[in-house]
């Protein structure tokens, strides 16, 4: 009854001078997505970037990195290693692994610490967990190519990111979201993608009962969105590399309002954490973390307090 | 680094006129512990109880039901299943099992859900979620034997018990279960217990490098406490069937006072909740149940919200 929709993230860099990504083949990007255990559904591609929509979230190249993101019970961390070990230890000039405490770990093939020590097998770096242990939390795992090149990595950072990440709609969209009349048009309009992300290609997928995922490209920039709307769990991530002109704090409150989620987290990388209006009876847990790559990652968890009755049947 | 202090929880009560437990051989306990992956460590016995400290936590045992607790990666529906077949589901009156959402799921051998696939092979029962998802909650199951007898089974319901289990305990109190200093006696003294149990016969155990056990009893009434004070997780829970006569709201105080938790859950079983003094910056999620069994179960999360800084480094 319980889907994991939160999704796991890499973000792989490589060092200023190597061949594009770009260049790479597609069997090389089906292994990638399948040592995950996830398949690509679509691409679209623009001057600057693919975007890959996945049967478990997504894929974005660019010429000097790469991001993807799985949900469910898919394992991330082959992905990462697999990219490290193909194009070279040598090659790689930092590397980002994220995973949100699960709901449910049972399904998940490793842990966070397993994942950490299978990956640090190939690539050193360091662990950390944002958020309190008892209420939602994150693991991070950075890694910058110093170690291996010793060149100045100054201009190979990660993405500077927003993701924004709603737990336990509520109201008439999260209705529709679990309902067999929805489209992905009607998805688009209902949260007005087209006219708050002007110019940018769209590619969407609706999954088979329910569930949705699109991403949108613009030269350079992205944003991905991805719902699974079911009861017990529903959830619905939004992040993007947008700057804060192109992205105001209204965009995520335009989220907030559309979806009604319970709890939200809100994860900035190397920017500040946007300010959603504030609500009544909420309580917030806001943490900051300068990595040993030397960006920051912010993050803040939103919980709306209630006195309601959380008794749920098995 | 994270311990799973929380315990597992089993009662189970026979049918009114079964012989009394208390006559089972030693060996009986020691397959029953042994079955959940626990060791019995020491006993003592009154007139009405006989009280087990186990590797893991507690067995009480009745003339006419047990009740166990083990903490860590035990499997103490194991415990369950093979009392049941060994005494022989006719005999059974009512059965129950408690289990919090564990930190960490990788260690545990069963999810909560494979747990009720594998109970519900030898007594149906139900299953429900106390709490909400994204904070702390409680698994339940239970079972009621009028299926096997049709018997009337007013007379043979669980003990109505308070539960206060505290978490992430801070102040000197904490540091002194961290420490080698640490002696049996200077807990009991620490926490006052001689004079807020008067009469009670206890049994108390120091593990190594750290973690405490204590049962009392007296009569037919029993508490155990039970402490894991590892600084990641560090974790107390108390236990009793006291009737509100004689365990006033203050003694939940004192612990609450004594032991500084950021967060704990009070989980009341056919009893109200007692009212802790409120405190500044707290959020409480509240639930009740009434199960199929008759009585009911009360549920209240108390989480102290502050804006601080959690961050783990790995």
């Amino acid at each position: 009854m319980v889907f994991e929709g939160s999704e796991k993230i890499i973000e792989l860099g490589v060092q200023p001078g190597s061949p594009s990504l770009r260049r790479l083949p597609y069997a090389f990007w089906q292994t990638l997505v399948t040592s995950a255990g996830a398949e690509i559904i679509s691409c679209v591609k623009n001057d600057a970037c693919d975007a890959y929509i996945l049967s478990e979230s997504s894929l974005f190249v660019w010429d000097g990195r790469i991001r993807m993101l799985t949900c469910g019970a898919t394992q991330l961390s082959n992905a990462l290693v697999l990219f490290i070990e193909r194009l070279g230890a040598e090659s790689i000039a930092y590397a980002t692994y994220q995973r949100k405490n699960e709901y449910l770990l049972q399904p998940q093939i490793r842990s966070f610490d397993q994942d950490l020590a299978y990956i640090t097998q190939t690539i050193p770096g360091k662990g950390y967990r944002i958020g309190h242990l008892d209420s939602h939390h994150h693991y991070l795992f950075t890694a910058n190519g110093e170690a291996h090149s010793g060149k100045s990595l100054a201009t190979a950072k990660p993405l500077a990111t927003i993701e924004l990440l709603m737990y336990h709609l509520k109201g008439p969209l999260a209705e529709y979201f679990r309902s067999p009349q929805q489209t992905t048009e009607g998805i688009r309009d209902a949260l007005q993608l087209s006219s708050m992300f002007i110019d940018f290609e769209f590619d969407d997928h609706l999954f088979s009962p329910c569930g949705y995922s699109l991403n949108g490209i613009k030269g350079d920039r992205y944003f991905t969105l991805h719902i699974t709307p079911q009861e017990q769990s529903s959830y619905c991530s939004f992040e993007t590399n947008l700057t804060e002109k192109d992205l105001p704090a209204e965009v995520l409150e335009h989220f907030l309002v559309k979806l009604q989620p319970e709890r939200w987290d809100l994860i900035c990388v190397d920017r500040p954490l946007l300010v959603a209006k504030p609500r009544d009876n909420t309580s917030i847990n806001t943490c900051l973390i300068t990595t040993d790559g030397g960006y920051d990652v912010n993050f803040k968890h939103v919980d709306q307090q209630d006195e309601l009755l959380f008794t749920q049947v098995i």
